[in-house]
């Protein structure tokens, strides 16, 4: 991953680089995350003044816009996720109705859905590919909502960890368009501690043998960096509280073990090494107050949406604390803890409570009148 | 790390062994960690049926044993660690007074100044050197006090972490001898994410390419899986709270930089891999409930002392409600929670504050009559 640098590859590409195509990676297919549509945008200039050509973000969408262009929600994902990964938060039980809402649901840059290390040719593939910032992925949403639909408002803007991230972004930076948020177990700028738990995670993938720099030739040359980055996650994404009254019991899992190595390795072994790194970079990176000169608390009060902050009371990463000092800036806003023993990855759902919890404070917040 | 098996390094080795004395690393002399004497047992045989030839005990005390034995402390120590970490805790001014009391610091098996990996000649060196328990460790201290100073009673046995595990074993398997008992920051039975951070921490070693299945030349040739390690450690042993608050500030660390980089690699990084290994396999594996068939409230009812159950309020390892839990289990017990930013290693003192409630609650305790 290079950074703020400048270099030949922010000159127009020649048509060659119109025949490298990236590594294979078949996780990253409409079979598996689909059905979803892409978003153009061309050349797209990053904050850090590179530019991706031929950049595009595969975004999903359920429900239909109204006349008005009134009733959309927009719903980023977390780090390691996609689209596909917020769906089962939406639906026509749930308070994220098709029916009532048009729902778009983004993939961050880097994803390997959207434009991203793996699926990007030389020159700005794997390791060459840029530095993003969530503001990047915010700005390029701005459009694909301004330009692809007609969008200047939304009713709801929600995201657990990196997607609450991307909801901070918004709310700062487009003030005037964002009518309600919910932050879900994250913050608007990234504590120290999880910025540490990023580095760890980055250099469980980068001290694999079969990293090379991140020019391997398959990601799976680097499977045991990504094992211990899964147990090292694990680590942090949980609690004790979990361990200690077995509570992954009750999500299905038979044993400690196939819960440890069999639910997590499974979610990241298929996963891009370059990409995960683009994500995670960007997420020990996340600050709103980019915007208002590090002024958090300037930044914050420009917060003009109903909002619920809605931190895992157990979450070591993005803990209680550190959600409530931040509510306490924003004008219109509400604590609402989830009192949950699966800690930070509480959003999997993992136990029915919770999602209903989740499901229920956001019917509420829609349901205020703003 | 070669366990339960019986192998010909059981076998009354040759004079052979004498000449080949393990690896060179000038961290575990009695410059750095001294003055320390020995307790040598001979032929140790450990709990898995492996015997350990020529082991010995490295151990420091203060203070005078009276006539009568019955002024004893015992103090053992935490991962990584040896004697010289507890003599913060004696003093004249502290609770534990030489004055008054006969202190007695005793090294683990495997922390490089007892017998360790690293400083045991083949075929019982590196990573050949068996699994050690707590329960060895704490076998070995009784015999330690019982055959070289005749104690058969023990004012106090207090330890933070591995520590308090060791505390937990003695008020367990001997509760006729201790009259008191201050286990802090640990717990009887290492908790399940406690054993997940082990298991990370053992990979950071195990991943390092200079690793070589535990035969390197030299401790140094580990050192990226070494400084991993650290970075693992300071995770899960600080709390959001210490950067949120930038407390580690008061410490007299500069910037954070220094405090992640400085202050945790230039503990970890002069230490024997091996050795660490010994020891963190020794952690995820204590548990108090071997010696009454599993059956943890029945061993914990075994308990004679008076004894204080002291948490660090945020410790993510040893959490707060893992070490209620056990609390309650205990016939005469309290428990007494530390309130501390520094999580799991509030125990060094960083703050003085930290130190000093330490410090007072143990004089507390030992005021108690029992």
């Amino acid at each position: 991953m290079t950074e703020e640098t400048h270099s030949p590859a922010d000159a127009p590409s020649a048509g060659a680089s119109q025949v490298q195509h990236g590594i294979e990676n078949e996780y990253y297919t409409q079979e598996v995350h689909g059905p979803y549509d892409y978003f153009d945008m061309d050349a797209f200039e990053l904050e850090n003044g590179r530019t991706l050509r031929n950049c595009r973000i595969a975004y999903a969408t359920f429900g239909e816009l109204n006349d008005a262009k009134d009733n959309a929600v927009l719903f980023p994902h977390m780090y390691s996720g996609t689209s596909k990964d917020m769906e089962m938060y939406v639906g026509e039980d749930s308070a994220i109705d098709p029916n009532e809402y048009f729902v778009i649901l983004p993939n961050q840059i880097g994803n390997g859905l959207s434009t991203s290390p793996h699926n990007t040719p030389a020159p700005n593939g794997q390791a060459d590919f840029p530095s993003v910032r969530i503001a990047d992925d915010v700005r390029a949403q701005h459009r694909l909502l301004t330009e692809e639909f007609g969008i200047d408002e939304l009713q709801l803007v929600l995201g657990w960890s990196m997607g609450a991230q991307q909801t901070y972004e918004w709310a700062v930076r487009y003030p005037e368009m964002v009518k309600r948020a919910a932050p879900i177990g994250g913050t608007a700028t990234n504590p120290v501690l999880s910025g540490l738990l990023v580095d760890a995670l980055m250099s469980c993938i980068r001290s694999d043998s079969g990293w090379e720099n991140g020019y391997y030739d398959d990601h799976r040359a680097v499977r045991d960096g990504l094992k211990r980055h899964a147990r090292t996650w694990l680590l942090m994404g949980t609690s004790s509280t979990l361990f200690r009254e077995e509570a992954w019991r009750k999500a299905g899992f038979t044993s400690l073990s196939d819960f440890v190595y069999g639910a997590w390795e499974e979610w990241f072994l298929p996963m891009d090494p370059n990409n995960l790194l683009t994500m995670a970079w960007k997420w020990k990176h996340a600050d709103v107050s980019r915007i208002t000169d590090g002024d958090l608390e300037a930044a914050l009060d420009r917060i003009e949406a109903r909002t619920y902050v809605m931190p895992f009371a157990e979450d070591y990463v993005f803990t209680l604390e550190d959600c409530r000092e931040e509510e306490a800036m924003i004008p219109d806003s509400e604590l609402r803890p989830i009192e949950t023993p699966w800690g930070h990855f509480g959003m999997f759902g993992f136990d029915p409570a919770d999602k209903e919890f989740i499901d229920e404070t956001v019917r509420e917040l829609l349901d205020e009148e703003v």
